[in-house]
């Protein structure tokens, strides 16, 4: 006997549909409004079904915060292309895009985060890590020479790299929720110009 | 006859103490650890007595973090004397030793923000806008020049000074997280000097 007409997905390639679906819901909502009988809709299976990927609620918003968190280094990929600050300069750019798209959600993962839930706490700061540490890697291709200014990977170096990402963090959000809300003073392409002049700067009185 | 030999205090002075002594408990604990039990066995006074000033534990923690942002930004209030960067310098020294000795408080009060608290968001919302609204009033009595920088007020601008005070406080909390547990790589005076020369660095790309 043949088997049946329907694709059966095996069951890897089922949670990756779901966790891939969880993150389209999260980018117009926050994690607390994203529940399993809402993926289940969306997804037009069962929520027992659901359950048979993922333990619980908690563990279903893990697993998906983990992969936004994935997608977000992803898309934030350096170019390989030109020097470091243009690199820089486009890595930005991709995280504006990113945050954009994913307003609700991104901000519900960072204050997920925030809020003290150690699981979300794990994957923020591993996402944040993993962004500084690729400022110094790209840095590191151009001999640590990033604009005009030469990176120097000393503790103080890093405290200050780390300020500057809580920095493009804090003014991305602001930026993208008054440019949502029709109220941008700033043009896209000068919020990139910034943030990037920042870095050097912000590393000025360093040691 | 005369009053009792016990001195009475006064409905406002009674409610002056208890949150004082709360903001004092805070400096060692989180938030969500500071119960009105606490409170009441700190005071030496009953529960029932508490509810008297505080309707219930979100109105205490409200009223306690209300007092701990106005303490913020009393010993942050810029000298005098002195030119302009000098006397943000010395804000700066304020705020460092503010968190040193409210490390566990200023944390929750953070997080209880981000946590999407209303009544703390909009507690610590006030205090950042007052801490970013002094740079320019700083700046102003200097004709706007801040070191080698002249400060002009735009929405750019607002949006970048709002940026340095959120590294400010991501690099301060982790320094002093690290301090605290004896990881001291960057020492006090440097930290104070890198935050201080970030400022008109993180102006630099501002239009």
């Amino acid at each position: 006997m043949s088997g049946p007409a329907r694709v059966r997905m095996s069951p890897d390639s089922r949670r990756e549909q779901l966790l891939e679906l969880g993150v389209r819901l999260l980018s117009t909502r926050s994690l607390d409004e994203l529940s399993i009988e809402m993926l289940a809709e969306a997804a037009g299976v069962s929520r027992g079904l659901l359950y048979h990927y993922f333990a619980n609620l908690k563990d279903f918003h893990r697993a998906v915060c983990r992969r936004a968190a994935d997608d977000l280094i992803e898309v934030t990929a350096p170019a390989q292309e030109g020097d470091a600050l243009e690199r820089l300069a486009r890595s930005l750019d991709a995280y504006v895009g990113y945050v954009e798209q994913n307003y609700a959600g991104y901000v519900s993962l960072v204050r997920g985060a925030a809020r003290g839930d150690e699981d979300l706490q794990a994957i923020y700061e591993e996402a944040r890590a993993a962004l500084t540490d690729r400022i110094f890697d790209t840095a590191a291709d151009d001999a640590g020479v990033l604009g005009v200014f030469t990176l120097t990977d000393t503790p103080a170096v890093r405290l200050m790299v780390r300020g500057w990402s809580a920095m493009c963090e804090d003014v991305v959000i602001s930026w993208v929720r008054e440019s949502q809300a029709g109220r941008e003073a700033v043009s896209r392409a000068e919020l990139l110009a910034m943030l990037a002049a920042a870095l050097p700067g912000v590393l000025s009185g360093t040691p």
